[in-house]
């Protein structure tokens, strides 16, 4: 829980938690001794205990009085999965609820802390305006360290937002772009610059596809990432592939990370076995290195300490909950992390849309017609097998994909919420409901598709330049 | 022992060694029921085992009919070191013996090939002049593919040198000079490209230093290796920390390397374990990317075909068994090895000369001075107590280092000849025999030291730039 507080208190060591933990077993031992007050005595046990699981977390092993920490860390998953728990990782997301991932769950067995209304309001106070509608509706749910980010900024202290893809085929379809969407409203409000990573080299290390081939979905997605609309002032997209070998910056950071990272530690965190590749084993740096502002040189003119905000897919947090555990002993600021649900495939919340079903999504490359189409077929219903039955039972938006997906995309709260009782209700059947799905998304596909066409080569190759960006030191 | 025959017959594969021992075990079983010519059937189980032996240093596995070899291909330093052998691997060198390690037994073990006298005759014979002294002195003494780069030499096909050092500090000594002064003489004599890596990364995550200190022991140390007159116009010397963020070529080798290996392999051939750092276990991959002639386009201009001849002190041969089994399953050529003995410290040749220790060897930087005390002081001698003694029994030059010196820096056979028989009779004493190296090597270091002081700035930076070199494709 060292993570949740984002206090800006500063990394604790496991020898700092460690004395910490013998003082408060000190303060405990003689305030039982003393008799003290009960509610001082609870107090202090309280606190001994956090430190415990505090202990726990950061080093992989039980305080053991006497015991000082190894030093060989191990950051875990907060312990394995547990029968009927979700499996969250960067490859794997399942779950048997219908619901989806549970996760408050999730926020405990990570350690983040939970983007509750006290944190969005704080947001609007911050920003004088609005927060999206990610963050109204708990899209964007957990968090970790954002009112240090938040705390820095109203001291006029700059910032900047690192987001990725990993580029494993040419098609991406709606939910790759939840991300981007909510990044690029990020930029827009707090005016700073983005860098966004394509981990072409893991792609080609994970899947069965050649250097090139990983390359070109690198670049074709950039296209897609454009056409959100960031600001080629405000924004650098790389190719690892590409930046690796233009940037002596950056790989002095990853040969950083990859010195304070044993394999103990990636087996923990990732699952990796001696049968896996050292390209997969050693990865991980790679997605860290641009957490640190220094591998931009062209950026940041070579500081180091400007914090970084990672909006991304709670599946990504292993990354960065290594990344967190190394920063403050390679001199560097800890990231601060946005986490999202998952998108939900079409035929239900049990799994993340997969890019190589084309009826599991909808492609940002469909027509009308298909996404009409699709949406009937198969978007999964929360509604009843009758109208009669619907109108007198109701239907359940908290299982409906159409309702779900509505969540991600409508952007007026009161006709979601309107959408949402008249469902319950009964008084708006399934046809209806998918009806209004399909008319959400027809345009916002379109115009993506529209903003997409416009893209040119010349405007792929700024974006992909390294060069420095608008950003006052 | 499928390495040894450098017949250039290419690679085998797991599987078409497989099919042969299939084969051949067919053959043996005929030839048995067939009640065949005793001398025909031994000839066939000898095979058969040779090749069981093949199958096992291949794939780390026991052949076993009906069981095709599974994809994890280890490839083992010829199984586990036994008691009273050396130690040689890339980080630790160690044998019992005065004489030194037991190079006969180590070719052996790694599975290489001796460079007998018709491997030394044959490359008189392609030059058409004297093979450089370390050959003809078994100083590189083992050697990997050699007649196959020899072959294609002769049919006018080029090839390219790579060789490279690991800068832990600014002091070089002696020894380390062995493998440029002999591959200065492979570049002159075959007027090819040479490529020297400069490992700055690897010893930054191996040693207490940072990075800002091993790139500039690399720097320092790069002076020393241009002072041993290496043409401009044929040779890049780079740091893998600068090299590495500037070829995007370079980078995607070390992926495809990295995809090709499991930490199993490493394992196995470096002997790193769960607690290494994921620097450690993969870096490996940048060493052998070199080995690759397309990780240089702006010398070889993108073609990956180009043979690369390794010559490297023995302990590096691990990097290079791993680099050849790699190579095949990314479709680029096996690189061929020269390989060299080690340069004994001034105490014997148990160990290897200690950069950390001044007494252990001549550095570079000594002075007359210091050379001549060190040697009388120091180098350990095969000489007897007394003279009287040494008069009537003579001295031993097997293990006495400063002969073992003079064979490596007394240019004049004839000479040294005279200089083993006199110090074996006895008529030669330990004090003349110091003086003869002292009067060698004080020369020599003077003159690198005058030469050092003439590279420049501007030349350390035109070396390390990557640029094309003479090179006719």
């Amino acid at each position: 829980m060292t993570d949740c507080q984002g206090d800006g208190e500063g990394a604790k060591s496991p020898m700092d938690l460690y004395e910490q933990l013998n003082a408060q077993g000190d303060k405990v031992r003689s305030l039982k001794t003393a008799k003290a007050d009960k509610g001082e005595v609870d107090a202090a046990v309280k606190l001994l205990l956090q430190l415990k699981v505090d202990y726990k977390e950061l080093t992989g092993q039980d305080y053991k009085a006497g015991c000082p920490p190894s030093e060989d860390v191990v950051v875990p998953d907060n312990g394995p999965v547990e029968d009927g728990e979700d499996t969250v990782d960067p490859w794997t997301v399942a779950t048997t609820n219908a619901k989806g991932v549970d996760y408050d769950k999730l926020i405990v067995r990570f350690g983040s802390s939970k983007i509750d209304k006290e944190v969005v309001d704080r947001i609007e106070k911050v920003l004088g305006q609005k927060p999206h509608r990610f963050l109204r509706r708990g899209i964007f749910f957990s968090h970790r360290d954002m009112h240090q980010v938040l705390e820095a900024y109203e001291k006029q202290k700059s910032f900047y937002l690192y987001t990725g893809r990993g580029p494993s085929s040419e098609a991406m379809h709606v939910g790759h772009l939840i991300p981007f969407i909510f990044t690029k409203w990020l930029q827009d409000v707090f005016d700073i610059p983005l860098v966004i990573q394509m981990t072409d080299d893991e792609k080609y290390l994970w899947k069965d596809l050649t250097l090139e081939e990983c390359h070109r979905f690198a670049v074709e997605n950039a296209r897609d990432i454009i056409a959100c609309g960031f600001d080629v002032n405000k924004t650098f997209i790389f190719s690892d592939l590409d930046y690796m070998g233009s940037s002596p910056e950056f790989y002095r950071n990853v040969v950083k990370i990859q010195k304070h990272v044993t394999f103990n530690q990636v087996k923990g965190i990732f699952g990796f076995s001696d049968s896996d590749c050292i390209g997969k084993i050693s990865f991980p740096a790679i997605q860290a290195a641009p957490s640190f502002s220094n591998s931009f040189p062209q950026i940041f003119g070579g500081r180091k300490d400007i914090q970084c905000l990672i909006p991304c897919a709670i599946d990504q947090d292993p990354y960065f909950r290594m990344t967190r555990d190394v920063a403050p002993r390679i001199g560097y600021p800890k990231p601060a992390l946005l986490h999202s649900t998952f998108f939900p495939a079409l035929q239900g919340a049990q799994t993340k849309m997969s890019a190589s079903d084309p009826n599991s999504s909808i492609f940002l490359t469909d027509t009308p017609k298909q996404i009409k189409n699709k949406v009937n077929k198969h978007a999964f219903s929360g509604g009843k097998d009758t109208v009669e039955e619907h109108r007198k039972y109701g239907g359940n938006p908290d299982v409906d994909v159409s309702f779900m997906y509505l969540t991600f995309f409508l952007e007026d709260d009161e006709q979601l919420e309107k959408i949402r009782q008249d469902y319950t209700s009964g008084a708006l059947l399934t046809g209806e409901l998918k009806k209004i799905l399909i008319e959400t998304l027809q345009p916002i596909i379109a115009e993506h598709q529209e903003r997409r066409k416009q893209v040119t080569d010349e405007m792929v190759k700024q974006f992909m330049t390294p060069r420095p960006l608008n950003f006052k030191i």
